[in-house]
C-alpha cells in the first residue's frame, strides 16, 4: 500500500486535534454579562500557555511524523492499525489539556497534570511502536532510506517516553513543576529542531 | 469521474468524526472547582473505553474504505450519493458514543447501547450498499481488479451488518454485554487484519 | 493559479461543516441521569431528519462543486474570494440546522425554518455567483470544457435560489411545510442525480 | 523537504479554524423554549458580522499563504516551526471572535475587541516572520521566483501588523470603531485583491 492516503488521514487528525484545542480556551471565563472580562482574560493565562504547549507538541509530532514517513516506502495492515492507535492518542490530547486549563490553579492540579503527562507518555510510546515496527530489519523502509536519519530517529525516539514519564512522575508531587516540564520539553524540541536542525540536512 | 477527490472528502469526514469523539470524553466529570478530580477520572473509565472503541471502529472503516477504493476505478453519481449517505452514518457515530459515555452506568444503558448498535449496523449496511453497487458485474471496478480481493471483500462485508445487529439485539436485554460485544468486534478486526492480514498481500 | 489547492480547501470546509452537524443532534435531550432516554430519543426524530437533510444538502453541494470545478481550468483572485464567500455560507448551515432542531416543535418554528431557508437561498446565490463569474465568456473554463455540461449547469443553477426562496416564503406561514420542502428538494436532487444522472455521462 | 504536505496541513488548519467559527454564532441566544426567537435572531446581528469578518480574514490569510507558498521551493525545520507557530495564532482566532460576539454590546466590549485585535496583530507578525525567514537572501525561494511578486509580498506584509496594531489601539478607547476597523480592513483586502488584483497576473 502506498503511504499517500495514510499521510492525508494523519495530517487531517493532527490538524483537527490541534485546532480543536481552541474550544477549551476560555473554560475559566464566566461568560456572564457582568463579567470583569479584562481581569478574567488576564487571570486565564495558564489557559493560553496550555494551548500553546499542546499546539506546539502536536505540531512537533506532525513534523516528526513527516520525517518518519519520508523514510517509509509502504504500509501493511499492522502499520495501518498502529497508525490508528497512534492517532487515537494524539486526538486525545485536547481532553487532558482542558483538564489542566480548568484545574491548574486548584487542589486538583496534580490529577490534571498527571492525566496530561500520561497522555503524552502514551503518545511517545505509540510513536515508538509505529517507528520500530517499520524500521526493524528495514521492514517498511525505503530502499534508499538515509541510514543516518534512520539511526537518528531511533536514537531520539527511545528517549521520548522516558522523559515524559519522568515529568509525569514529577507532576504527581509538584504539578506546577510538571507543567513547566512539559512546556520546556516542547520548547526544547522547537529550538533544537529549528536552530540546530537547520544546518543538518538529515534532520528533515 | 476520478475517485481522488472522493477519497479526500471521505478521509476528511473520517478524520473529523474520529477526532470529534474527544469532545464528549469528560461528559461525566463535574468540572467544578471542588471536584474530586482523581476519583472522577478513575470513575470515567467507560468514557475512555467508548472513545477507544469508536475511534478504532472509524479507523477500521477508514482502512477498509481504502481497500475498497483500491479496487475501484471510477465513480458515477449514484456511487457519489451512496458515499454521501455512508459518510452521513459514519459522522453520526459521535452522538451514540456520547449517549453510551453518559448513560452506561444508569438505567438508560440499554437505550444508549442500542442507539450505538443501530448506528453501527446502519454503517455496515451503507458500506455494503456502496460496495455491492460498485462491484456488481464489475460496474465501477478497475480493469485489473484483484479478483481474490474482490471476493474477499464481498464475503467479509456480508457478515458485518448481521453481527452488529445481533450484538444490538443482545444490548436490548444486556447493555453491558452489548458494549463488550462492540469492543470485542473492533478488537477482532484490529487483530485479524494486523496479525493475519500481514502475510496476505491481497488484504490491502 | 491551479485549482488543486482550492479544491482541497473547499473539500475541507465541506467535510468539516457536514461533520460538525452531529454536535447539535441531541440538543433536545435532557442529558440528566434520570432521563427517560428511550422516550427522549424517539421524540428527537426531527433532530435526526434535520441532520440528514443538512448533511445531504452539503453532500450535494460538494458533488456539484466537483462537477463545476471539473469544467474550470484556473482561478483568479476574484474567483478565490467568491469561493471564500461561498464557503462562508456553506459553513453557516450548522447554525440554522440547530435552530430547526431545537425549535421545530415550538411556536418559534417559523423563525427557525426561515433562518434555515435564508441560509440555503444565500448558498445557492453564492454558488451561482461563483459559477457565472467563471463561465461568463468562458473566462476560467477549460479549453475543452464540455459545452453541454456547461449549459446544463447554467440552466440548473439558475433555478436553485428561486426554489429555496419559495420554500422559505412558505416556511413563514407554514414552517412544517417549509421543512418538508427542504427535505423533498434534497431528496429530489439525490434521486435525480443518482437515478437519472447515471445514464448521462455529461452530468459528472 | 517538499512543501506539499506543509500546505495540506496548513489548509487543514485554515479550513477547520474557519468552520469552527460557526460554533459560537448563537452564543447570545437563550435557547429556551419560550424564546422570542425572531427578536433574538435580529438582535444577534453583531454575531453574524463577527463571523463574516473572521471567516473572510482567515480566507484572505489562506489565499495569501497560497501566494507565498507559490514562491517557495522547499522548507527547512525552522520554516516548519514558524509555520506551526503561525497556524497556532490563526487557530486562536475563534476564541476572540466569540469574545466579541458575546461582549460587543456590554461594558466589556473594549476588552473583547482588544483581545481580537491582539490576535490579528500576532497573526500578521507571525506571517511576516514566516515570509521574511523564507525570502531573506532567497533562502527558500524557488529558483525562478517572480521577483515582482516577491517584492510585492514583502511590501504589503510589512504594513499588516502596524495596521492591526493601530486598529487595536483605537479599540482600547472606542471598541465599536475598532470592530468597524477590522471589518473595513477585511473588506479592503477582499476588494483590493478581487478587483484590482484581477488584472495583475503577479498577484496570484
Amino acid at each position: 500500500m502506498e503511504t499517500g492516503r495514510l499521510e492525508t488521514f494523519s495530517d487531517g487528525v493532527f490538524a483537527i486535534a490541534a485546532t480543536l484545542l481552541i474550544l477549551s480556551v476560555g473554560s475559566n471565563l464566566s461568560w456572564t454579562s457582568d463579567a470583569q472580562l479584562r481581569h478574567e482574560l488576564a487571570q486565564a493565562w495558564p489557559s493560553y500557555v496550555a494551548y500553546v504547549v499542546s499546539f506546539m507538541t502536536i505540531g512537533i509530532i506532525w513534523a516528526n511524523h513527516h520525517t518518519v514517513m519520508n523514510q517509509i516506502a509502504r504500509a501493511d495492515r499492522t502499520f495501518l492499525m498502529l497508525t490508528v492507535g497512534f492517532l487515537m492518542v494524539v486526538a486525545f490530547i485536547p481532553f487532558p489539556t482542558r483538564l489542566v486549563q480548568v484545574y491548574i490553579h486548584t487542589p486538583n492540579a496534580a490529577a490534571a497534570t498527571v492525566a496530561y503527562g500520561i497522555t503524552l507518555t502514551l503518545t511517545a510510546v505509540m510513536f515508538n511502536a509505529l517507528w520500530f515496527y517499520a524500521a526493524r530489519g528495514g521492514r517498511l523502509l525505503r530502499e534508499d532510506a538515509d541510514e543516518r536519519t534512520v539511526r537518528g530517529i531511533s536514537k531520539t525516539f527511545r528517549f521520548g517516553p522516558w522523559i515524559y514519564l519522568v515529568v509525569t512522575l514529577v507532576a504527581v508531587k509538584a504539578p506546577a513543576a510538571g507543567a513547566i516540564g512539559f512546556l520546556l520539553f516542547a520548547l526544547f524540541w522547537v529550538i533544537e529542531s529549528s536552530v540546530f536542525g537547520r544546518s543538518d540536512p538529515a534532520s528533515i
